[in-house]
């Protein structure tokens, strides 16, 4: 038997180099801990002639991937270059290749989990994704393992960065989404094209490898209904703070009767709501199971460190498998079929704010639209607004469902006494 | 292939029964993600014949523990009974005839976990022990795998319910000790002898587990410095909260230089820090490492189903390991020599509260004291106290090791100029 396990690395970035980094100053546990000696055999990169912080034996670099996914004497596989076609091209050469995987990739699992895991599974090979979601908490193994006794009934939380980062600045500082977008750029939380963030994609894909694993269902990107931040106004957060509640990017997955709704969504928590103090680039996620009520997981959401943290210790496990000659076998499909909600079985309470002329009868008119659809007010706020002549109202509604609240909203767009419909959020954690 | 694992469970009280319940309910899921069905085969308890609230075939209960422990059909036994010397002598027995073994006992663990675990390897059984610390909180499963790639610095957390829940209630409704103690043992909150909990002690047996897994160290409850929440007074409570602290029991154990402190005392945490709004019979614990930062974990830290979902997650890995033909194979003994701290190495800030004559020099005497010792004042209250004709003053220090102010305590003690020292705490989180 041999005692050493050899890795090929995909890619050399950021969780790349955090990768070799904890390999190398922690060699030693990780023998204790495996038996083995863990040695990175060869690193996949697009130039090798480029200047790195990072001092490596150039032999250890290539710029072909059969260095990596075909060579015989590389065992695992981590791959951390992201994108998603070539990932995905690579991963299966890889396992087709009879080597195991480890993966940080989020957008590569929430479009093609099934396909990866199941050519995993008929290779007899690992495929593990902690890294995936939430960096450096330890979820997607609470899921499989911890929590695995019990039916998951709700997933929510902040799975996301980037946007709980500028979410924090702007409800700490008063100040407007633009300028916080800049400074986060700036210092590296915000990438130069923000729109995977900002607009909601990275926390939906998130939340599909959440909700997959939790409800053992096959679920797709389309299945979540998504919103982002980028319309968010100082005003906004100032009202929602006014009524006691803090505005954060929430993602959630819940499961009734079989039927499951997922979504990401600017949303207002009660400002004492664990979440709420969840700030910048911290994650958080609740996980709510019949027998075991709610629990609750709390870490840094990326980074360098804390992410390669998740990838090495998927890396022992997989090394561990290897000593004990049980790859493969741990991969766990979707045994569930996949059942969604309607919107008019999706129920949670809303917050709007909206311009209203200020003539006779304007707000009988607008509470009539409510009551046509069920919907009873809990908190209003009105209070004119000088420059137009007009009317500011901020509710808070009691529960309704989705399809029943879209309906208010569009009808209240064609009113003739509506000059404008501010913003609507939902409201959760109560 | 036998497709049937078969359960002895030893005690049938209330995990117990929420076990069977649990295992009852959930066959189908079970069937799925173990490719066995799972039976209890026969359930150890003092009585027959009493009557109990969940009805159970009889010939399933025994009061032989050889029916169990040494019975040839049984492939897992699961000891939910509690106690010591009898818990180690049926589940050493129960590993000497090859069976595998899930335990909810910390009182066990936290004695006898290098013997159990030893035994265990030795006939390559399992021994899995999730459920001993923070219920429902996969937290020994985040230690042994999800960070297992990080070097663990510390660990801090509430990990007594019934203490919380007292500090909880006295802090909302300014409530005595002895009264929310009353009432908590009229709830169930609190047993009648309620000294393990109040004292201490339980948190502690919590610490030692955690300390050993993370640290990968041996300990003993002596290990620790333990002191509990029975003088604590409301007025402590209050003062606390002036000054923007909020009192918990806090069990912290902590590496410096491959030196550890483990300790267990009521604390006050700043009252934004997340720990401090962890509230009633809710845990939550901070790991934190070298590469990860912080992560925190929360939830419910007993009750029937929380834990017995941990204990059913315990069998569900014993039966996947069963299946891979790999029991054993995951025990991990401490590797690492054990170095404790002295008091001179353990820093904090501390709170005071004491009574002073009120006379001309006396608080110059006072201040002096804790100059000769370097400790430096961050905060002070200073308030006539009309009873006595006396002073009375809290203080916040700056940091200073647990040496130096236990000296000074004691020191305060003998000063004439002295009425009392009321109460001193730790100050963490900050």
């Amino acid at each position: 038997m041999k005692n050493q396990v050899n890795v090929g690395l995909l890619g050399f970035g950021t969780v790349g180099c955090g990768v070799y980094r904890i390999l190398e100053k922690n060699q030693e546990e990780l023998i204790q801990r495996t038996g083995y000696g863990i040695k990175i055999q060869k690193i996949l990169v697009r130039d090798r002639d480029k200047k790195r912080d990072l001092q490596v034996d150039t032999e250890l670099l290539t710029e072909s991937v059969e260095d990596v996914t075909t060579n015989p004497e590389i065992d695992v596989v981590i791959e951390v270059m992201g994108g998603v076609e070539e990932a995905r091209e690579y991963i299966l050469s890889a396992l087709n290749h009879h080597k195991h995987v480890v993966t940080a990739n989020k957008d590569l699992l929430a479009l093609y989990s099934g396909e990866l895991l199941t050519t995993a599974a008929n290779h007899d090979c690992d495929l593990y994704y902690e890294a995936s979601v939430a960096g450096g908490i330890p979820i997607i193994r609470s899921l499989v393992g911890g929590l695995a006794s019990d039916r998951i009934t709700k997933m929510m939380g902040i799975v996301n960065g980037t946007t709980n980062y500028i979410l924090t600045r702007m409800t700490k500082e008063g100040a407007d989404y633009q300028e916080v977008l800049k400074d986060a750029q700036a210092l590296g939380f915000a990438e130069a094209d923000p729109s995977g963030d900002v607009e909601g994609l990275d926390a939906a894909r998130k939340m599909v490898i959440l909700s997959t694993l939790g409800f053992s269902m096959k679920f797709n990107l389309k299945d979540v209904q998504v919103q982002g931040i980028s319309n968010i106004s100082s005003e906004d957060i100032d009202y929602a703070g006014r009524l006691g509640y803090t505005i954060k990017l929430i993602g959630i997955a819940q499961k009734d009767e079989g039927r499951v709704e997922i979504s990401v969504q600017p949303s207002l928590l009660p400002s004492d709501h664990p979440l709420s103090s969840v700030n910048n680039e911290f994650n958080a996620i609740y996980i709510y199971g019949e027998s075991i009520g709610e629990t609750m997981f709390y870490g840094p959401g990326a980074g360098q460190l804390p992410t390669a943290t998740a990838v090495v210790s998927d890396l022992i496990s997989v090394v561990q498998n290897m000593r004990m000659g049980v790859n493969g076998q741990s991969v766990v499909l979707p045994h569930n079929k996949t059942e969604l909600k309607n919107d008019e079985d999706v129920y949670s309470k809303y917050f709007l704010r909206l311009y209203l002329k200020d003539e006779a009868g304007a707000f009988s008119k607008v509470s009539a639209l409510f009551g046509n659809y069920h919907i009873s007010i809990e908190k209003l706020i009105q209070q004119p607004l000088k420059e137009k002549g007009a009317a500011e109202i901020v509710m808070v509604t009691h529960q309704t469902n989705r399809a029943a609240f879209n309906q208010v909203l569009s009808e209240l767009k064609g009113f003739d006494i509506v000059y404008d419909v501010i913003s609507s959020y939902r409201i959760e954690g109560e």
